[in-house]
Order: structure tokens, then C-alpha cells, then sequence
């Protein structure tokens, strides 16, 4: 709502006609007012649109169109959804907020410090606490329900009826996946999925409602533990971050809204910027948490939330993942019985790649590479697939009984699929000396002393199928249960993201990699006729899980860091990151990366790291939104009120003008004020008249806006009397005075620059006289976007 | 000398009588004007100034004081160099600018983007060649010294007269150096040295004159190849990214100054914005060859460039890195005959660290945080050493060939040391079966079939001697030896860092931690009787190391990744970040980083992430400089020689302003021109006047102003006739239009952060009116930091 203000925009169509008069001509002249008209080039600047959109529409008002087009448009990834707000990285520098800075003190500044060390590393342990907690926990369910199954099909092996073990196990899964899809669609519905598409629009600023709540944290915790014992085709990872971001923005607030309890401590960090830090903290704290990869959680935060790079903040970011993954590995070596021993420091263990066996070669990267453009593919087709469903299921499975029983579906479906595969499997190995502990492997119709093979890959956590196909020895697996397991394990976990679960896609993601990875490796030395030198199928399924991994959520030098760490390897450092470089390259020339579809489909104003090429011949007067809603430095209560009811509008940001006496120009900027303030101001009657009268009030702190922050009331429940609207409130103690402020001639590329750099809310736009002519706000940038065709403009909807 | 722009300052004193005006009050009289008057608060916005400094003087203009002050303080770490410009990161969007851009497709930007790969794999090839050329050279240059002089010791030690060997060992150190020496001193200074620092300022936005040559990168490359193999205290690895730099800046721009040859490609990328980019991938490639750390490497460049982070731009940095290692270990693998071994990543090799034979645990973490303080404090030790004698040498040891005698010097006392400690050195060791090849032990007045221990740590590259002190069984050295060897090489390599030869401190800050690392292994296991839990004394080792290295460069996120790449083992990553940040909080309570101190001592004009937290009291209207000197959209031609020619004031950018008619009043801003701009324009006498009567005239474009990229001339070289001084010049079309501007109310703070965020040279300050009343360049933001005491105030001098 926040970006509004728009209340009419002159539409492309009608400006469309100018662009033929030719030429770029500065209209040199004297005055300070240069404007450019837009050169014909042969469809250079062409503006794709949408075309079920009838131009003619256009040269009415945005504000009908809003109206009027959700319906039949209803979801589509060409829309920018008005519903989300920003978050605001500008400080708000009033002259309480100067007060404040000024009277403390060199050593005031210093336990500041200190108190965001303290809470990163508290960040960074709650967060080793949760992982440890729902790995012991799944790790004890699944472990109950794989004995319960294995025992029966054990039972059944020899006296027939094994479709009793496969009803067995569809309803112990079934049943698991329904209470935590129960959870999730019916208490917090913004814990489904990984969360990781949230955490990046938070990080990026955008406001995701409820997202980094304690209820959010307890369903999406309680919900991991369900969808991953429950068997579906999902891991813990993702949730890990949502999960270690949403204890970072309690734990900075230093109280609880639900609980109600305050703690009355760090409330020095009650605003966006500082909770922006270290919710960034606790994202990397649950990456870290989630592969045992702390750089890579530092290198996720700073890819995701893109912002200006500070050693320090760095550092403390740093410390939180490092404090996250040491917790728990500590723990889960107490929980191990091996007190000390740091060998587990993240929920997905790759094993250890010794580089004495598994070394690569350089004639490899050929083939590295062709996995890499492989993996891209199947990203490709991966993400397009899961694109069709994801709109089918915000059409059509929107209620949330129906998402619990399509979950409940897709649980039996991939319990029946796993239990088919397994059965009519005839690949027998071998039994080892050392898979009894860590596996469950099911004898089935094998000879004694062998093991049915198909079943280490289905009938096991995803965790530890990826273990072994990464390092079972040579001959492990044969080509056939390879494919076919790739096969159907890419359909299921396709289906799975985008259910009403919380769960996470990398695991999945890595294992159908492994699988065809394994395969890959395997082909390959037979058509080598088995020569030595491509020995090792772990390596190619490694590689394989990379490419795999890489081509659905198109990370870039984060993934290969925490792949790296994860491996525990240098080594295969310039492998990985060719091969994701490469899935990279071709997935995107297919399909956008996943987490991106999922953003775009939810509409939400992302903003990307630089402006589009093309768009430098786009100003500021262009992108504005115009008129824009004004206030007085000393403004009537009432119209302040009015202004703030209008729901028609729902600004967020006024500028504070001075109108010269008598004159119908606009004001001369002289700040900026935000609702959020003003209904602060409102609540507690802060209007000139009082502070005459009763000279004892108590005058307004920072502290009132903190203690409101961030669940500002709306102005509805403010009660503002007759008399009361008649009176005047001064401003000027409370609004930004130096608000940012660009010429109307900025290019579009320059404003998105100073825009995402300073990571704003508002950037006003002025005239040569420093009147205010328009306000800039994240969806008028994030409505640019390089298209195939060239740059495309997005819809703005009440969706 | 971009600062300028400073006529005359109010001085601190003079306003000094305000602050005892008292409370803040906001003068709120309805007109826009609010200003805070300084709260009087115990000393807490104290200002410290330099005692030397008469308070009386500073009323006099600064302009008098710049020029009486340079010879009462030669050199001081209190003083702010006027003498460096800085780099303009703000793209200027000229109309030329904006034309170029608009007529760009689509494919334009796809084939920029191509190139922009393309040069980041050219730049991380060629500085893997170079790392890879110096490597070898290097290697054969000390391999044929150690052996002669071994040859003479061997001949010697029985027949008497060892004197001999020592004089041949200095004199071949001493004349090596002398080389390297003479090739820095008279040919490229700026070659001297690890080139870290000068790196540092150039990502910062300071242009080090001559830091990115060709001829910087020949002396670079020559010098360290002498130092290294003439035995001094030093490294190969921080001179591979000032050279990697090099690389970087010539390839980028597609043309060698120095060369006069112009291959007419990558035009597009002749600036400062592109260029920095390119500089940074160049830097973070020479840390990859350096350490084999290309993660690594993208972190130094991201620490010290701390500019806003692109995913594109790390993503290439990355590649540049990867490419480099992947070069030096592919061109190693085939000199060493080993061809496609991947096992040399980086020029110094940590050998390898096995997690199952060197685990840390639990218990050992706070050894690990005492010897992270130990090294702070050592650290400290060595750059408060450092820094006397660098201030020694700049006021007595300036003239080149004392330098050349200087560094001769500490090369013969280097040898004559390192053999006295041999010499009277009786730790003998059995020989090992693996050491003839790497080591060249020497016998000395050992038994047959046993070596001088103390020779492993002196008679060999330093390199080596690291790689020895982590991997030799535990026994290898004891303890005196190594207490004695770190006593002298913490003091010898203190004396040679600043030499006027070029060789980096990475390597003997490692071994001096090495050393005393193991001396600590070693006597804990003496006090707990050799109990094995404590085996290993080569962990210990390796953690000395890092944090001997961590308390002497104060790197953080980068040098743990450094170090964890470099060592190959995951596990070490948690013992070295503890390490590393107790060495910082440690070491910075005492002593800056060296490469800080050598930066101040440069008194360059350095911005750090944040403005000094206790300065929310300055404001733009305290901290610019004024008035400032304005030309009109379309301006005399004499006016501009004249104001360019003005040696006293030297000014880079001047805003252009509409002048109101028949007015005294400043004018409204409309743009801002650089003076490297009004000299091309100069050059091809681009007047109104001319183009009014030769229509034919080619119009000036944007290459012209690329091609004169980066030497633009002075303007003594250009003529203007009496004539031509009467002409007109437009600068709409070449002036920036929308320069950057804040409120003269905007605190220092948040003027800091738009500078330092968007990597501006200029901030225009305004009133409310629209009209400049002072300009904010780099140097006006430097100068404010933080002292012991609270905020200090650097003097501006023309040192």
C-alpha cells in the first residue's frame, strides 16, 4: 500500500505518440528544463504489455484499472500486487532520533556494539537449538515409522500380502503429512513451503505479512518435523532459514508482540534497519545451521539481501552462523554419546570427499560442464512444471481442507510409488558391514545376506539416500534403479513444492541430482570399458546433486560455497562453481529460478540488483507516481486524519512542504513524515493546543515509537474528537528533514541505484524550485523488467 | 586535490564560543531554517587537536595554514593529504551518456556483459601466469643460492673457516636485493612494498598516482622476485594482488598508456565505475593465486572495495579468482611434471591438514582464544615498531640510494643472523627420507645422518619453513630453537616491512606465529606430560599463525577464509575465527592494523564503513567546503582557463548553476562538470561560436572523453588564443543533470552514507531554495574519526 500516491498516471499509450517526432533534440532554451524525447528505433524501446489488456483501458485512470482488473487477470506473474508494504533500511534521522545520538555518549555507542555481538551470538545458538531439535525429532519418528513398516514387510515377505505393508505405510505417512499440513493451512498458512522466497523479499525490503512471527516459527517447526517423518519428498534445510530468521527478529526486539512480554532491552534496535541486520544474522545462522556452512550462510545473506557491505555487520554475521553450527554439532554430539566430537556441523552431512581418492582430473570438466547444461535443463523443466502447478493450485486449490487432502495425496502417492518401485525392483547388493546402523535396508526378495537396493534410495530419510549415493562404493547401484529413481523422484518432488507443508526443496533437489549424477558416472565407465580413471561414481553424483541443486534455485557463489562446505573439500571448488555456472546460464535462458517464479507469482515488488539495461531512457517524472499527497509543517489535525482514512489512497509517506502564503504552487519540501509516525502522533494527542495549555505534558520520546513499533495501530481504532480535529500538530520535531530528493531529468537506472542502495521507502522527486512534483516507492521501480522481448511493464493490482 | 574547494572554514575555536550557549533548542519560527546548537556534555563532543597547533592560527584561512603547516609536522598520522584525487564512481549520465545508452539494444548489453566475462577470465588467466613465472623464477633463483652457499658450508665446516660461507651467503643476499632495491627506488617507489595498502585505497575510491601501470606491475613483479630470493623476511603473496590489480586495470581498458598501443577494445569500459570493478576482480585473483583462496579472494575484494553488492559482479570476481588458481595449479602441474595434478592451488601451500590425525576439541578452544590474544598483542607490538621506524625512514631515510643501502643492509644482517643462529644452533635432528628434495638441510657439526634443526627455519624459503613448522612430527624442533628463531624473525621481519623493496608481510607473519604456535604445542605438552590429547603441536601451529597474521593485518571474514581455503580442512574454521577475532579486539585496543598505519602515515584520505558513531552533531552546512566556485550552463571560456589555471585552488568538479539575472545570489544547481571534462572539451574547442560558423564540425562524443581516459592533460598544455577566451561554452550536454544533492541540515552521518554507498566524488549541499552553498568531497568526510578520546579532526596539509 505503501507505494500508492498514484492517483493519475499519463499511460504509455497516449505518451506513445511522441516518440515519433524523431530525433533526440535537447530543447536547449535557457530555462533549467531539459527534457528528451524517446528516439524511434525499430521497436528498441518497444514495451511489451499485456495482451489481454485493451490499450484504450490505459488512458483511464490506474486507480479504475486497479479496480477493475484482478478479476480477470487473477493470477499471473505480469502483475505487481499493491498489498505488500516496504520495509524502510532509511533512518529516520528527527530531531528526537539527533537528540538521542548526541547525548550519548562514546561508551553508550560502545555497549551498543557489544549488545549486537550478545544477541548474534544468541541468534546464532537459538538457531543451532532449533536444527538439533528437529533432527533428533525426525530422526526419531522416521526412525519409529521405518522399523514399523520394515518389521511388517518383513512379515508379510514370506506369507504374501504385502499391500497390508503398503496401506501400512501410507497411512503412517498420510497421516503424518495431514497434521502438519493441518498446522500450516489452517494456523499460519506463510509457513508452507521453504520460506526462503519470504526471507529474500524481507531481506530485500519488502514487508511479507506475519512472516517473522513466534507463531510462524512454532508452526513452521512443528510442520518440518511432520512433512519430512511424514515422508514426502522434502528436506529441513530450507525451513532452517525462515526459521533462524524469525528467532533473530525476536530475539533483537528483545520482547515478544504474541506473548506480550516485554523485556524492556535492546530497544535501541526496534526499527527496520537494525532488525534487518540481524534478521540477515539469522538467515545465515540457519544456512549455517542447515549444511554446516558458515561462510556460505554469510554469502547467502549478502547475495539475498544485497546491501552495502560492512566489515563489522559482516563479522557479526559471521560469528552468528559460526555459534549456530557449533551448537549443534555440540549438541548432536552429546545427543551421539560422543561429547566433543564436531564431526556433524550441519542437518545434511555429505560425508567426507577425501581428495586422495575422489580427485578430479582436468580432462573431467568437459563432462562437468555437460552436467552442468544437463542440470539446467531439468531446473528448467523442473521449475516450469512446478510454474503450471503453482497457478493451477492458486485457482483451484485455495481452500485450505482441499490443500491438506491434496498433501495427504501427495504423501500416500509417493509411499505407493516408493513401495512399487522397491517391489518389482530385482537389483540385489550385497549387505554390508557398516549400513545396518544408518540405513534401513529391506531384505525384500533378496538372498540372505543381501539388500534390496531400490529401497536405500526410497525407503529412507532424503538426507541419507543422498549419503549414499554420494559414497557407496562402485557397483552399489545399478543403471535401471538409477533411472527409474531419478524418474520418479523428480515427478514427487516436482508435485510436492508448493503444498500446503513447510518444507524445503534443496534435499530433493540434491538427491534427484545424485541419482542421475551416479548414473552418469556409471555410464560413463562403461563405455570407458571400466577404466580406471573414471572410477569414482560418488564424484559424478556430487557434481550431478550441483547441477541439479543449482539449475531449480539458481544460486550463484553462495551455493557453491555452502556446496563446498558442505563437502568439506577445496577441492572441488572450480568444479562445482563451473558446473553451477553452467546450470545457471542454461536454466536461465529457459525459466527463471524457482524461488523467483514463487516470488513473482505472489506479486511482490522485488527489487533486483541493478536497474534494467535498457531503461536509462526512462526519468523520474516517468516512474513517479503524481500528485502526491502533501502536509503542512504545522498541519490541522483533522485533515491529517482524513488523509490517513482514505482507503481509497492508503499513502504511507507524506512530504512536509512550506506553501508560500497565498499561492496555489506546491510547497517547498522541507521533510518527510510516515503514517506510522503520525498515528503515533495521533494516539497520543500531540497537537499544539495541548502542549499550551498543559505545560507539564509529558513531551514525546523515541521511545513511543518504539514501543509501537513495528504493529503500528491503523488510524480506525484512533479516536480523534470534533474539537480535537480542529486543533494543529507540529510536525517539524518529528519528520525526516533531510529527506533524499532527485531531479525529475534522473534516469531510471540512477534513482533504483540510490533507491536500493540506501535501501529507501520514499524518494521524493523535485523541480528545479526544490518543489515536491512526485514520490518515487519500490513498486514504481519494480515494475521494470527485462523481458524476452525487451523491457516489460507489470500491472499493479489490489490481488 | 579534488578536496579544495575551501577558501575559508569557520575554525572549531571560533565556533567553539556557540557550544557554551547551551540545551538544544530548536529555533522553530515557521520559516524552514531549523538548527541545533551544540550541547555542552562533559567534554563528550570534544574535539582533540593537535597540540602543536596554535588555536589562534586556525582563524586565519586554511589556505595559509596548508601552506605554513607541512614543515612544523613533516609527517604525522594527524594530517590529511590534499595531494590525492579521487575516483568518480557516479556514472556521469551526461546527455552524451544517456544517447549512447538509448541507442544501445538489447544485444548491446548481452555482448557488454560477454566482454565483461571475457575480461574476468583474461585477468584471472594472466595473473595465474604471473603468480605462475614469479613461482618458478623464484624458486630456481633461491634453489641455486642455497645450494652454492650449501656447498661452501659443507666445504668449510671441516677444514674451519665458516666466515667464509657467511660472507658469501650476505654478499649474494645483499646483491639480490640490491637489484630489487635499485629497480623500486629509481625506477617505480610506488612498487615498494606488498602494494596491500595501495590496493585498499584505490577499491576505497583514492587514486594512488602510478598504482595501476604497466611499468608498476614490471618493477612489482622484478622486485619480488630479488627480495624473495635474496633471503629477506618476506613473502611472494601480497605483491600477486597488487599485481594482480595491474593486470586487471590494462586489460580492462584494452589499450596500454605507457605503450601507446590501443587495441580499440573495450571502449565502453574506459571509467572509473567499470574500471574499479575490473580492479577488484584483478585484486581478488591475486589472492586466489596468491593462497589458492579464490572464496577467498571475492571476500578481500568485497571487504576492502565495500561497495554494494551485485550478484553479477561477484559472481565474475568469483571466475576471475577461480580461473587464476586454476591457471597457476595447471601451468605448476606441468612445470613440476606432473601434469593435471591439481595440488598446487596457490603460491604457498599449507600442505595438508587431515581432520583425523589433526582434530581440535572442545577444551582446547579457550588455549585457542589465549593465543588468539598473544598474537593481538604481538601484532600490536610489531605495527607500533613498524610504525617508528616507517616514521623514521620518511624523515631521515627518504633519499632513493640510502634506501638501496637500507635495504642491502637488513639482507646482510638478515644472512649474518640467520647464521649465527645456525651456527651456534646444536639441535640436531635425525634426517628424514622425504627431505633432500623440498628442504636443503644442512649437517653442519651434526652426526651423519642428522641436520641443524635451526637451518630448516633460516636456510630456507620462508614458504617451506611455515610448511615445516606445520607438518613435521612433533619433535622436530625444540623448544629454544624455536623461541630463539621467533625472537629474531619477529624482529627482522619488523625492520624489513617498509623497506623500499616490493614483498608482502603474509608470509613472515605466518611463520613468526608458526614458530611460537608450535613453541606453545610443544610446552603444553611439557606441562601435561605428553599426555596425547595434546598431540599434535602443528595445530597449534597453524593456529599461531593466524593469529600472529590476524593481530599484525586485522583482516576478518576474509583471512578466515583465506586461511580455512589455504589449509584445505573445513573443520579449522571455527578455531581460526575465534583466533582471528581475538586478535582484532585484542590488537586494535592497542595499535592499528598495519596496513591502516601505512595508510595514515600516507595521509591518504581513506573512508571507512561508517561515519564515527559519535557524530550525529555535524551537519553538511559544518562539514562542506565554501563557497564554491560555479559556472553558468553556458560560460566564458576565460573564466574557465582562468578558474582551471588557478594553481591555489585546483578544483576537480564545479556545479553549474542558473545564474538569476541582475541578482547577487547563488545560483539554482542544473548539473556538475568535472574538470577533466572542461579540458577535453577545452581541447577541441567546443564553443558556441565555432559551431555557430562550421556546421560541419564533428560533435563531440563520448569516446573523445573515454580516449583521454585516465591521463588527461594539465591545463598549462592547452592553448587558448585571446580570441578564443572571448567564446562561449555550452556544458549542458556534457554536464551531469542530476547530481546528487543533500539539505545543508543533513548530519554527517548520513552524508557519509550516500557517499560512501554510491562511491560519489562530489556532494553538492543546498538550501531550500535549490542553490549550492558547498561542496562535500572525500576529504571533508575524512577527516572526522575517532580518537582515544572521541571525535578527532585531521588537518588538511599539501604534504
Amino acid at each position: 500500500m505503501n507505494m500508492a500516491n498514484i492517483t493519475k498516471k499519463v499511460s504509455w499509450s497516449s505518451r506513445g505518440d511522441d516518440s515519433a517526432r524523431g530525433e533526440a533534440t535537447p530543447l536547449l532554451n535557457g530555462s533549467e528544463e531539459v527534457r528528451y524525447t524517446r528516439q524511434p528505433s525499430g521497436g528498441l524501446f518497444h514495451i511489451s504489455r499485456l495482451s489481454t489488456v485493451d490499450l484504450e483501458e490505459e488512458i483511464t485512470s490506474e486507480e479504475d484499472s486497479v479496480r477493475t482488473r484482478p478479476n480477470m487477470i487473477p493470477h499471473n506473474e505480469k502483475l505487481l500486487s499493491l498489498k505488500y508494504e516496504s520495509l524502510d533500511y532509511d533512518n529516520i534521522e528527527n530531531q528526537l532520533f539527533l537528540e538521542e545520538e548526541r547525548r550519548m555518549s562514546h561508551m553508550g555507542f560502545r555497549c551498543l556494539e557489544i549488545s549486537r555481538w550478545v544477541i548474534c551470538g544468541l541468534i546464532g545458538f537459538l538457531t543451532g537449538l532449533i536444527a538439533c531439535f528437529i533432527d533428533i525429532v525426525v530422526e526419531k519418528l522416521a526412525g519409529m515409522k521405518y522399523i514399523v513398516v520394515k518389521q511388517n514387510i518383513e512379515k508379510y515377505t514370506e506369507v504374501g500380502g504385502l499391500s497390508i505393508s503398503l496401506i501400512l505405510w501410507a497411512v503412517l505417512n498420510s497421516s503424518l503429512v495431514m497434521i502438519g499440513a493441518i498446522v500450516v493451512a489452517f494456523i499460519e498458512p506463510i509457513a508452507a513451503g521453504s520460506g526462503i522466497p519470504q526471507i529474500k523479499c524481507y531481506l530485500n525490503g519488502v514487508k511479507i505479512p506475519r512472516v517473522v512471527r513466534l507463531k510462524t516459527l512454532l508452526v513452521k517447526v512443528f510442520g518440518v518435523i511432520c512433512s519430512v517423518a511424514g515422508g514426502l519428498a522434502v528436506g529441513k534445510e530450507g525451513p532452517m532459514i525462515h526459521s533462524g530468521a524469525v528467532v533473530a527478529a525476536g530475539v533483537s526486539q528483545g520482547r515478544s508482540t504474541s506473548l506480550k512480554k516485554d523485556f524492556k532491552i535492546f530497544e535501541y534496535f526496534r526499527r527496520d534497519t537494525e532488525k534487518r541486520d540481524f534478521v540477515s544474522a539469522g538467515a545465515a545462522a540457519g544456512v549455517s545451521a542447515a549444511f554446516g556452512a558458515p561462510v556460505g550462510g554469510v554469502l547467502f545473506s549478502l547475495e539475498e539481501g544485497a546491501s552495502f557491505w560492512n566489515q563489522m555487520l559482516t563479522w557479526r554475521i559471521f560469528f552468528a552462523s559460526m555459534i549456530s553450527t557449533f551448537t549443534l554439532n555440540f549438541f548432536l554430539s552429546i545427543y551421539n554419546n560422543k561429547t566433543g566430537d564436531l564431526s556433524n556441523p550441519g542437518l545434511i552431512n555429505f560425508g567426507r570427499f577425501d581428495s586422495d581418492t575422489v580427485a578430479y582430473n582436468l580432462y573431467e570438466i568437459p563432462l562437468f560442464i555437460i552436467m552442468g547444461a544437463i542440470g539446467g535443463l531439468l531446473g528448467a523443466l523442473f521449475n516450469f512444471l512446478n510454474y503450471w502447478l503453482t497457478i493451477f493450485r492458486i485457482r483451484y486449490v485455495h481452500r485450505p481442507c482441499f490443500q491438506v487432502i491434496e498433501a495427504m495425496l501427495v504423501a500416500a502417492v509417493t509411499a505407493t510409488v516408493s513401495f512399487t518401485m522397491i517391489y518389482f525392483s530385482n537389483d540385489c547388493q550385497p549387505l554390508g558391514q557398516d549400513q545396518t546402523k544408518d540405513d534401513y535396508p529391506l531384505q525384500l526378495f533378496c538372498a540372505d545376506g543381501e539388500y534390496n537396493s531400490m529401497a536405500t534410495a526410497f525407503f529412507n530419510t532424503p538426507e541419507r539416500s543422498v549419503r549414499s549415493l554420494f559414497h557407496n562404493p562402485p557397483g552399489s547401484y545399478n543403471p535401471l534403479t538409477l533411472g527409474l529413481f531419478t524418474l520418479t523422484y523428480f515427478f514427487l518432488a516436482c508435485w510436492t513444492y508448493g503444498l500446503t507443508v513447510s518444507a524445503g526443496v534443496f534435499i530433493p533437489s540434491l538427491l534427484i541430482g545424485a541419482a542421475w549424477g551416479r548414473l552418469f558416472g556409471i555410464l560413463l565407465s562403461y563405455f570407458t570399458s571400466g577404466s580406471s580413471i573414471w572410477a569414482g561414481p560418488g564424484k559424478y553424483a556430487l557434481i550431478g546433486a550441483a547441477a541439479q541443486l543449482g539449475g531449480i534455485v539458481r544460486m550463484t557463489l553462495s551455493l557453491t560455497v555452502i556446496m563446498v562446505e558442505a563437502t568439506g573439500n577445496v577441492t572441488f571448488g572450480l568444479p562445482i562453481m563451473l558446473v553451477l555456472m553452467t546450470a545457471k546460464i542454461v536454466g536461465d535462458y529457459f525459466a527463471e529460478g524457482l524461488y523467483d517464479i514463487h516470488i513473482k507469482l505472489q506479486s511482490v515488488p522485488f527489487l533486483h540488483y541493478e536497474a534494467p539495461a535498457t531503461s536509462h531512457w526512462l526519468t523520474a517524472r516517468e516512474v513517479m507516481s503524481s500528485p502526491v499527497t502533501c502536509f503542512n509543517r504545522v498541519e490541522k489535525v483533522g485533515t491529517i486524519v482524513n488523509t490517513l482514512s482514505n482507503t481509497s489512497t492508503n499513502h504511507n509517506g507524506f512530504p512536509v512542504v512550506i506553501q508560500i502564503p497565498d499561492s496555489d504552487e506546491p510547497g517547498k519540501v522541507c521533510g518527510l513524515i510516515l503514517r506510522s509516525q503520525l498515528i503515533v502522533l495521533l494516539k497520543h494527542k500531540v497537537f499544539v493546543e495541548r502542549a499550551r495549555t498543559r505545560l507539564s505534558q509529558r513531551k514525546l520520546q523515541l521511545k513511543d515509537f518504539r514501543d509501537a513499533y513495528p504493529r503500528f495501530p491503523p488510524i480506525q481504532s484512533i479516536h480523534v474528537s470534533q474539537d480535537e480535529r480542529e486543533c494543529m500538530m507540529d510536525l517539524s520535531e518529528f519528520m525526516n528533514p533531510t529527506p533524499y530528493t532527485v531531479p525529475q531529468e534522473t534516469s531510471l537506472p540512477r534513482v533504483f541505484k540510490l533507491f536500493r542502495a540506501l535501501g529507501l521507502r520514499h524518494l521524493l522527486v523535485v523541480d528545479s524550485e526544490n518543489r515536491v512534483v512526485g514520490l518515487v516507492t519500490r513498486k514504481d521501480l519494480a515494475r521494470y523488467h527485462m523481458g524476452k522481448h525487451g523491457l516489460e511493464e507489470l500491472q499493479l493490482a489490489q490481488t
